[in-house]
């Protein structure tokens, strides 16, 4: 069966900022000194999913950076342009929708356009695993990370046991006593939103679970090819409401199988994560670009033009972009969006 | 009698780095937000001394750029250029050199170019009595600074009691218990480098205790107004040996007096001194520039370009230039010069 990659990159993330901006958010930078975050999730895909079988969601506000970000890896036909941003089940639901109506039905694999995996050739593993297993059943097929700390940050999928591909339930993000029970007890998945069905599966899930966003995906589908395919995505997608797959679908659905996945998954969630993605040094730091430091421990420094000097400081964050430094102590990394806040409720809207 | 003022500004420190540089040293900085630090050098003096008295000695690569500072503040020909700099024995030589030949005795109070007075009409209360004392003495004049803590990175004047003006000696930078003795003792004042004496009895005081010295600012004293000078200037300048004029004449001479001045002087000798220039705001954090932060504490940021961002972080020194961030340590803003020596060794000259 036909096989299609959906990448969402819709994502308009604060918490990386100043590196991630309104207009340049984390999918499009080089985060790893390797190529743009959106770029890796494309490659890592080949060749379980051929680049030309791949489709990127993004709001139509990113659809020329996506382009001039993919720079030929996909063709233009393959943006799909959301008119607003409605959260993932209408995502996943128009990727369904335009496969079925212009490509045929086949398996759909949906991934984040800004997340890490260290073990590419882990990751391609289990993935075809799953392609398989939705192939073969009408399953909804997600993959589960192997935790190997208590996270609260995310949220969990418990499997009935741990030889077991059945899922019993999706889980809120537990506190953190409640992480530590779902860690010993070696049932519990992280939920990284990586998903794999046929296309036409998920559509009759809709049709079941969300009929009225079913309703405006028909109504957009039936109008997909003819001359008002765009003004109807532009009527119709802005009213779908706004509901994650997860809580729309996965939650609720019953035939859905989770694949444990343990190949070096980050989410890159704040600027602490830069620290995953790179070699640190003899005193514990990770730096890039242009650099100098004595008696620095522990920290991340992310220069672009100028250098960094660091004198006597331990388990800072320094971002330097072509406007803005970030010093932030790295504990307080995931507050970085109450900084955007800040800087919202000033209006130094260039800023953000 | 005539007055005249002398400001050294040959000075190229380092522990100011990257906010000073070879290029622009701390002098030529505006640093306390109001004026570059040698035009306020100036500005203070009037109207104890008159602006069209007062005199620069820079070294010839700073010429210009000292020029370009002062900005019609004083005439071209009252930038006096060192073609060496060879310490400020050399330098007060010259200077009064160059008035008895040019000018007519007087009495010249000698400044540094690069430090901060709080109380500047204070600080004049005291200047004019120290020209007054040079008048009508053959004295040579220093203003020492009241100690307000046991200071390790001063030298020290010996007063005979608090009541007197007769110097007892000079003393070298002392330890952390000797600093603490002095400042109990309260005959000690710290050595600022502010002296004032008649021309001619600083040239008698060459002669007696500098001869070779005073050989060579004849020789560049006979050439004084005719084609010859600057030739002489060059060839002769640079052979005169390099000794401070606190240690060559200060700590020998017998006619010394004090005056101890209590006007808010600092030498900004680092970067920490930032926060003695400025309001601190309600967290103890001295912010120039645009700014945002969360939950700093006596941080000082000081930006040029860019917004500096502070989230969740004590205690740190965050300086940005053109091409350079600094993180620093509080505590270790003495410890920027390593930095600077750190770059040097490593090639790194753009950043010098």
């Amino acid at each position: 069966m036909k096989r299609y990659g959906i990448i969402m990159a819709g994502g308009s993330g604060t918490r990386f900022w100043p590196l991630s901006r309104r207009k340049m958010p984390k999918q499009f930078l080089n985060v790893t000194g390797k190529d743009a975050m959106v770029n890796e999730t494309i490659d890592r895909l080949f060749p379980v999913i051929e680049k030309e079988d791949i489709f990127i969601v993004t709001g139509k506000d990113q659809a020329e950076l996506t382009d001039r970000t993919v720079n030929g890896r996909l063709s233009k036909s393959h943006i799909l342009a959301e008119p607003a941003a409605r959260n993932t089940a209408a995502c996943v639901g128009y990727a369904a929708m335009e496969l079925i109506r212009k490509y045929g039905d086949g398996i759909m694999g949906i991934f984040s356009s800004d997340h890490y995996i260290k073990d590419e050739a882990g990751f391609r593993a289990v993935l075809e695993r799953a392609v398989e297993e939705a192939e073969k059943s009408d399953s909804l097929v997600t993959i589960g990370i192997k935790p190997y700390f208590p996270a609260t940050g995310y949220g969990y999928i418990k499997r009935k046991d741990a030889e077991s591909l059945e899922v019993e339930e999706f889980v809120e993000k537990p506190d953190q006593e409640t992480a530590e029970k779902y860690l010993e007890s070696g049932n519990y998945l992280w939920n990284s939103g990586m998903f794999v069905w046929k296309a036409s599966v998920i559509l009759k899930q809709f049709e079941k679970l969300l009929p009225d966003i079913y309703g405006y995906l028909m109504e957009i589908g039936e109008s997909m090819g003819t001359e008002k395919e765009r003004d109807t995505i532009e009527a119709v997608y802005p009213k779908i409401p706004k509901i994650s797959i997860d809580y729309g679908i996965m939650e609720r659905a019953e035939n859905v199988l989770v694949l444990e996945g343990d190949f070096g998954w980050n989410d890159v969630g704040s600027l602490d994560a830069i620290e995953i993605l790179h070699e640190t040094d003899e005193n514990g730091n990770v730096i890039c670009g242009e650099s100098v430091s004595l008696d620095a421990k522990n920290c991340i420094s992310f220069g672009t033009d100028k250098l960094i000097a660091l004198l006597g400081v331990s388990n800072l964050i320094v971002a330097e972009t072509k406007d803005t430094v970030l010093v932030c102590e790295k504990s307080r990394a995931q507050d970085v969006k109450k900084i955007v806040e800040r800087l919202e409720a000033d209006g130094k809207e260039q800023y953000l």
